[in-house]
């Protein structure tokens, strides 16, 4: 299903007196302070985050899981939940596969219902932590880590399929999340489990296309409780200074030790030239995967403030792959995701708000207090009118949400899948 | 299937030579100290811990579950298993039934099947944390906490189900771990719903039989990531209260926040006569139920510390009901839970070992070098001997894991069982 | 020395009319959505924070104290500096004295100049966890806990003291802070160290004039690094309990374990009447202290929205008495004070932004977007206005910081007291 | 003052016979495991670990410090308080010194009593984390990262002269442990500091000796609360690297966030060649600082495993340097420091029984279980008779902390020291 053009435009024209009136004062109030209003929407506009094609559907714990109706239950009915995420935001025009979950079966055809829904193929993402039915070999005690050679050999032939997948469909990346590490300690050898597994790194590296780029993930613990190979940045770093120039680290906000300084990871990275990619999601434990900025949204703005820094000045930098990781336990995924991007839209506004120039010379000057001040002054401004006016520019819906209800979206999906589809993921 | 007396005996004998030597080079030791080594041995002896129904298969995380080949597929064979643990280990001699995924069809049946096994019926958990198919109301968003009337009442009287099925059995306590919590910020009134837990609980409370107890768990998250209705041992401590005297908290070691002092809980609980059970398990980063002293052998050291004073002297706390907790998803459940019982044993030997009269007086001196030092000279003693005796005077075997593994257990549970059987649980 | 009204009147006049065009603009859409605007500026008026007498100076670690220039060095200057605080931002009308740190030697005086500077006698706080010079027997082993009963009555009469002197300058409750613990296990028996602070609290108590209240701090750690007397709420709540009527749970933000539900807990004490008293700082590893709001402004909207609720709502909870307790390690103990103010202000004025009714509504229908999306709303509205309206209404400043320095307060400190000047305290 | 070889002998003589009849029945055993018993003890006297300067007073926290009689108030006398322990316990053959708190006046005198004592200089410690009386610029706001220019090189020039002085005195190598790193989000720029912290180290490592070695510390947070430039063992060993071939990564065991994998850092770091050095104590919380092994002694062994892999397979990495760095706030220093040299040796010893060949083909066949038991088996084993051996061999105490108070040193010290005499440090 789809949404048309009128249908936004007819629901946007209740709403759109009174956010001229909030646009236009709080245009005024970034004016007096010397910023250029319109770059700024235009920078919001362009700012696009991919979503995963597992985020569609509603997430478990290992308690369980409790369904959401009308889930999509094809990858073409994926790529029309992220069409219907599109249209309303314009901030989500990209799909980042999972295989095998997402093994398109026509691949022209997937490409032709994505260009219809102005989706782009971001990056893609193998899976070497489950088992797939006919596997000649177990994951069970490790993938590219593994003491076993056979199965290091078949985690990489996976990782090779999954590009000659990705590169079909006009991706240019790929990223590798590895479970691999242990439960108990003795369980692994830890150098014997890190050498394999920058071995193998570079044998899916070798394979890459010219133009694409590896992306490797880090986690310190789950699903395995006692290590991960994976550890920590500084693994993932040294790991793709192995690899080369085209390999990259790739930050998940939730793959975090309690209380780790994040922002600092991540201006380190982009000094160093190796942030290639970035998972948004929130946590108050552990890799809780709940709505982008529903717990710590100052520390997401912290790091956007980072992030802003950095593609304006680290040309040695590529521009990072945005991509939304939640799970959605409690929520309509779809409402959900919207919750997300915008989330991600405002923190990325308030940052740009942020003077560097006053910034830069307080720092200087050690005045702290007046380092505060300018990011609370960013932080504390009201920017839900720059983030709308940006989806109005770009010819989405006002107030998303509210949109998606007022249209009866869910309902629609429900009468057109039933009630009992389930989509593919965890 | 079940391991002959005989067949115990003689693989103990090629290894009694070497234990007795060891065993009476220790029992020196302690005698010269002035320790009852005989009183320490019958203790070990009279320790049973319960065993959990779901524990007998493989558990898995929220990113998979690797099955484990001749898990048992039936209550009866779950017993049978308990009993193989209980012949070599002779200190597994309870089961803690999990309702619905064990609901006996034959009660007579089961109970003879356990009693041939000498397994007895512990405490009953009940579980409103799932939805099972054909129930009326979900569970997703709370159970006694439920702000919907019904939704609580169907909780209620799955509970007072729970209760009528293990007095059947011959249990005489119910396990009430509640899921209930929040997933964001606001998607609970926190006063309402722990009114309404209060209330639920009450309801139950009532229900209880005369000679029955009421254990009320704690855990801070998971499944839900931002509030948990019963959060720590307060929120418990504060409903047992409330309920009555036949109302206790129960302890699990894996549902803390980083760095608690759970001795420090089980000693106030202990204090206040309130510590009604304990669940085993061992964890580094969360609630990941690992083996019993994978991890931290020493803390558990520490808390059994607690438990030998609690015991000996807090004659307002009855005795604690002790279950295993844990998942399996990297080791063979029946080998794991045999190295958590031994790491249990282990613990609980060392804690008898303290000298509680010296430690009285430095800790009277603050003499707090001297505090650290009895404390380890219990603990760095190698209590193996002690804890391999008392299972001989018991009829178990000397090595447990290597006797099993000898007897080709498994692999006669997978020829009567088959690969693909599945365990009912997580 | 004191700043003039005339001062205050004539800096403000060159922010007035861009004030007023925000205030304006922000009260119009407030009031469109039903809300009584002048009651939201009055209550931001009426919000009073005590300053605790040891936070004018510059604070410090283990490792070493940064001076700062211009400290107070006598228990009236402190009083001066709070009351340059409370004209610049009338919100600081009272203060929190810390004995022995800041007895008066002229009670009469000191009542004298507070009067003078608007400002009341909040909360005493005792010190057991410092030695004072000639003090008969040490705390280095615990004071309230002790196994010496000496000490235990030295420690008593010492808050015994604290009162009477509370009592002279027209205070009304007495805050106790128990560093008692443990470096190591072993080091204290925690059902006796439990008791003993039980019996000594209850003799201090006893002690209390009728119309007082007694607050109990908790703390997971620090100075003790192994455990602590009172380590939790739940502790503290069993304490205050055993007390009476008049004993309170007092709640300082930075002392809980990483992770732990804060606002769950604020909750939990309003429904059972015991919250008592509220530490406002902030943190991201410990016990921090840092500048309230600078590291998790939105953890602390969740609280303020807790508080709010139970003002309203929980008769049987008295109000509670606020303090802030950070320390200044890196900026001017002011400005970081009036910058902590600001935060508190901003939070509490987002709280009582969001829609109760509609949020009620959403949580009883499990509409958990609905939920998120109104606490949202709320926390995203820019809120400063109503904030600076308040000052102007009760003749503070539009911009406090900024004022402070127009005024050259600092400078006029330094002429006075000096640069070598040091403040009591930590 | 000196314990005399006799004393030490005369007082080993009432334990012998005992520690024979356990030593031997131990050694019977492992020779029986196939274990080369003399090969063990000759490795267990060759650990040596160094005490730091500032390690022989009593420590404190942020509030207060609760002295201890008897303190060394000179370089001279820590050398002799080190002497001491030397003689005891063997194992503490090193001092580590701090500066500019132990700068020698007579280098030759200082040089002439460790000779004496036997006592050889270990790293080399530099302190730019306080001002010193006099000192031209403050490093309240950082020095190595420092914005200004000035501050930055009046840090590089005290690290040269720490190296001076080091190299007068016979050190090989500087450790440099940096405080720099902000309070606040804003207060600094993370890319320049970073960036200036590389270069200052740069400049410090050209000034290094031919046979010098940098160790580069990491730590998450204290003394600052919201950053530290050299966050985690990921931004030293890039530093490192950076630097040369010359530097390296030092390890703090409690420099790291709650429930970090640090054996997995050990691991890595020495199969990459870069762990230089290594500082001992044990933590709960944070950075607590308390006696080595009194809290996660398990931790201790399965780090020691790695250490002990690494050393026999990494011979890419060097020997690292051992120095134990904790703070005394509650007992007797040396009592703590000789508690905290029992524990690295008893976790040394028993990961020297680890079997290794069996480890590895456990781990390559994933037998989880198996893997458990050997570590448990080596873990198990009550290795304090070959401790005990080690230290008889080398010529020290059987039972060090015995001895001590049994000669009545403490007491000695005292009479020749004062009751008030103050080591400097902390």
């Amino acid at each position: 299903m789809k949404i048309s053009k009128d249908q936004i435009y007819n629901t946007n024209q209740k709403k759109i007196t009174q956010h001229h009136a909030r646009f236009d004062f709080l245009a005024n109030e970034l004016d007096a302070s010397g910023l250029q209003v319109n770059e700024l929407v235009d920078k919001l506009v362009a700012f696009q985050v991919a979503i995963p094609s597992w985020a569609l559907g509603a997430g478990g714990t290992r308690f369980g899981r409790f369904s959401y109706q009308g889930e999509p239950s094809s990858l073409e009915q994926k790529i029309e939940d992220i069409g219907l995420l599109h249209q309303l935001t314009q901030t989500a025009g990209a799909v980042s596969l999972h295989i095998p979950w997402d093994i398109p079966e026509d691949t022209l055809a997937i490409k032709e219902k994505a260009l219809e829904n102005r989706i782009v193929f971001d990056a893609v993402n193998s899976n070497t932590f489950q088992d797939q039915k006919n596997q000649a070999f177990s994951y069970k005690f490790g993938s590219l880590c593994n003491t076993n050679k056979a199965v290091r050999e078949q985690a990489i032939a996976h990782n090779k399929e999954v590009i000659k997948i990705g590169n079909d469909l006009g991706s240019k990346s790929l990223t590798v999340w590895l479970a691999d590490g242990a439960n108990f300690p003795g369980q692994n050898n830890f150098q014997t489990a890190l050498s394999h597994t920058e071995d193998s790194l570079k044998e899916i590296y070798k394979y890459l296309p010219e133009d694409w780029k590896l992306f490797i993930e880090y986690k310190p613990y789950e699903p395995n409780f006692y290590s991960t190979v994976i550890q920590d940045w500084g693994t993932s770093f040294m790991l793709a200074n192995a690899c080369g120039p085209k390999a990259y680290t790739l930050v998940d906000l939730g793959h975090h030790l309690p209380n780790t300084n994040i922002e600092q990871i991540v201006a380190t990275l982009m000094l160093k030239g190796k942030l290639g990619g970035f998972h948004f999601n929130d946590s108050k434990y552990g890799d809780d995967d709940v709505t982008v900025g529903s717990i710590k949204p100052y520390s997401l703005f912290l790091i956007f403030n980072e992030l802003v820094y950095g593609i304006e000045n680290n040309k040695q930098n590529p521009y990072p792959a945005w991509m939304i990781d939640a799970s959605h336990n409690t929520k309509d995924p779809l409402e959900d995701l919207m919750q997300s991007l915008e989330a991600i839209q405002i923190a990325y506004a308030k940052a740009l708000l942020v003077d560097q120039t006053k910034l830069k010379a307080a720092q200087q000057e050690h005045d702290v207090v007046a380092c505060q001040e300018i990011l609370h002054a960013a932080y504390n401004t009201d920017v839900r009118p720059l983030v709308a006016q940006a989806r109005i520019n770009a010819g989405g819906a006002v107030t998303p949400i509210e949109t998606y209800r007022n249209l009866q979206i869910r309902q629609s999906l429900i009468d057109i899948r039933g009630k009992n589809s389930v989509a593919s993921g965890l």
